[in-house]
């Protein structure tokens, strides 16, 4: 492989890895980060940069508190990326901001390059993107700024409370509805999906399946004002954005449902493009 | 000390440790579990059993599911409790089996023991005991029978959310308060307390509360029909009940706080009494 002209990485926690570019935006590989783990610097360095090149590395979800942008802001910053000295002289390192809310309070760590990436291709969008994730994100967007946020713990709690693998939608779109009319009940869905499986009353994919579908059903009764009436788009993993899509629909939304890897690098590259521009 | 006569022990998660009793109901030493852990049987026999004296020990929390007891009945069976045989030949082990409920799914490990030392000193009780811990439970008592029960994940949750310590109880019962009246809101609390503390806008003791209050109200809220007119007790830790108990003090209500440790002997000596009489 050709040495890259410069590196795209989604490099926070649930971020989609990195990828090996050329100027004109062509990709020319892609690192994949480890199941439940990220890229780090050091892996980008030792896959892809020759010592004395000093490749320029763009990354977001990498961001310090210090640095996020307040709202209401476009999701990425006009000038150049904040750079970084990293330690690796092989790469010059800079780091897109992330967006911050102080009431309610909530950071981003990779979601502003989503939007930013999707934005790239929906510069007129009005209306709410969802990211899922383990912390999902809500994001209201008008006039190419971000508006307002609200964040979930959902996908971290579904973790804990013992889910395992990506449950069937149809299964978890039936126990969202439930949560949705009566969000109350969550931490006793909770427990009871669990000594469910204990009691050998339920199999594990249903006990999984109704956890999730708790959780999931529980934040769209809270995110209601972001969906009801909205364009609403979802972002993230197919599996985890299928679920949410799945007890959508069961309240008569269709929304479209985009890659989060794919809108990462859209992002990084717009980002990159902002960079070069500047640099011109 | 004396060899003890028999061993009462509360060996379940979040058990209260290990008596060494007298036929007479005296206790003559204690094993505290060790932060976040529980008491061994191993650990009982290198303390408190000498070799070839096969010393009677009562346990509760080690239930297996298939044999406990199906609601409605007394929190304790007549019969003597099941016995099981020990690897160690130095203990004459007997367990407490548990009781199950099918729907919704409750299995409970220790705290039917609980119940029954609380009903030995209030054997005409017609309420509503809550026994808090990592899986709080809720159980309607009459005519010495339990009658229904509800458990919540509320206690697990707040450890995977990041509470460490106890936080106070009056920060708790204003976080409780809002979640009470906005049950949906649960997930977005947890994400804004975490967001919160990592932005520097509150401090840790005060995001935990708010992430513990946020719990405890949305499990208030789903407990409503159990509270909600009813004598209600509260049986755990000093530290955990103190949280409930403000809470539910801005709802109107002051229960009874009872020492889960204590309720526990009670309820092993209860058992023992029943063994001893079968036996004569």
């Amino acid at each position: 492989m050709a040495q890259p002209d410069w590196i795209a990485a989604d490099a926070g926690a649930g971020g989609a890895g990195a990828w090996a570019m050329t100027e004109a935006g062509e990709v020319l590989d892609r690192a994949e980060p480890p199941p439940g783990g990220r890229v780090t610097l050091a892996d980008l360095s030792s896959r892809w940069l020759v010592s004395g090149a000093r490749v320029p590395v763009l990354a977001c979800g990498l961001t310090a508190a210090e640095a996020a942008r307040k709202l209401p802001c476009a999701p990425l910053e006009p000038g150049p990326p904040l750079a970084v000295g990293a330690d690796d002289p092989s790469m010059a390192l800079r780091l897109v901001p992330g967006l911050r809310q102080d009431n309610p309070p909530v950071l981003t760590e990779g979601a502003e390059t989503r939007i930013a990436g999707f934005l790239d291709g929906r510069p007129d969008f009005d209306g709410v993107l969802c990211l899922t994730g383990a912390m999902s994100l809500w994001a209201h967007v008008s006039a190419g700024e971000v508006v307002s946020m609200r964040a979930f713990l959902s996908g971290e709690l579904a973790g804990a409370a013992g889910v395992a693998a990506m449950p069937d939608p149809a299964a978890v779109a039936d126990a969202a509805a439930d949560t949705i009319s009566r969000p109350e009940a969550l931490a006793a869905k909770l427990a009871e999906a669990r000594t469910a499986l204990r009691l050998g009353l339920m199999v594990p994919e249903a006990a999984q399946a109704g956890i999730a579908g708790a959780l999931i059903g529980a934040e769209l009764a809270a995110a209601r004002p972001y969906w009801l009436g909205q364009e609403l788009v979802l972002v993230g993993y197919p599996a985890e954005t299928a679920l949410y899509s799945a007890a959508l629909a069961a309240q008569g939304l269709a929304p479209q449902a985009l890659d989060g890897a794919g809108m990462a690098l859209a992002g990084l590259c717009a980002a990159w493009r902002g960079l070069v521009g500047t640099r011109a």
